[in-house]
């Protein structure tokens, strides 16, 4: 999708033009290679309404549909914790749209909680380049206020997130947010 | 795919009739709806190749294959608890088949298990119509000692599993065998 002109600034910044989801997957590798996590994205969801089994190769789907997610993209085991999260990105500034959410995402990260998991979202501000871990408490909170209309503004999220620090390996060493909330969680 | 003749017996002993998966399905929506724990069955992993995005209808996958699972069949927090679990069924009454089981199944056992996760196997042996909670932590011993060939034995599953024991409303209420399991491993 990079125009020629681009190309230069997107292997300097090689990490920018990852997607969000991409750098998750990256992080939840290294997270697997080296003991730290059991985190997995969840397959996508679809309805399978036709199958070919031809002789002597695999079975081909060849009909199918996307199914909507009841769910969350991530979920895992970290340190004896569920976590449980979706990724979710926007180009705005100061605030970010509650649109971005569906009712059945809330509605599943208030179960998670109720359960004792550690449900958040993780949410990139792409133009300012920032991460951070939103607390599914604080999100849910904001939904209600606003019926899942309009949007949480930027300050309300820094002030009730953990900042995901800048990092190389992974880029997106999303652990070291959780880690200073478990810490907060636990003073 | 039943016949005529056992139309009235599968009537009469219809959760014998249901899958192993159906259940578990069935008690997964009962916990869900009682608060009592938030595990899914994780989607089927498809690759996809091909979609078509016809105007003014939902697009439309034409070729996708079907991928060799990573993990597991299930997994949610109950009580915060991370659960992570396979679905096994047998027709053998003396022991369970260890072909039943795939390395990349136990070795992401493992990895729950490192992670103070609980890992387990949900076992029916569909002619005894007996239901286990077999842990991780025996189906990895047994596996690494038979190298992944032979089976295990129907008195060591019984020894080392929590027993399902025989219910209404769910069919397989499996949170009575993990109460039970967390009682003893909290003594
Ligand atoms: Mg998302
Ligand atoms: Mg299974």
């Amino acid at each position: 999708m990079r125009t020629g002109k681009t190309t230069k600034k997107a292997l300097t910044f090689s990490r920018r033009g990852m997607g969000l989801e991409e750098e998750i997957n990256v992080a939840n590798d290294f997270y697997l290679a080296n003991r730290l996590a059991v985190i997995h994205k969840k397959p996508t969801p679809i309805t399978i309404v036709n199958v070919d089994y031809p002789a002597r190769s695999a079975a081909k789907i060849t009909e199918a549909y996307f199914k909507q997610a009841s769910t969350t993209d991530y979920n895992g085991v970290y340190q004896g914790h569920y976590i449980d999260f979706d990724a979710k990105e926007t180009k705005n500034k100061t605030s970010f749209p509650l649109k971005n959410f569906h009712q059945h995402q809330i509605d599943h990260l208030a179960n998670v909680l109720s359960q004792g998991g550690l449900g958040f979202v993780i949410i990139k501000f792409t133009s300012l380049n920032e991460n951070y871990v939103y607390p599914a408490s604080h999100l849910i909170y904001e939904w209600q206020l606003h019926k899942g209309k309009q949007s949480i503004s930027y300050e309300t999220i820094v002030t009730h997130s953990y900042r995901i620090p800048e990092s190389l390996t992974p880029s997106l060493d999303y652990l070291v947010a959780l880690d200073e909330w478990l810490a907060h969680i636990n003073k």
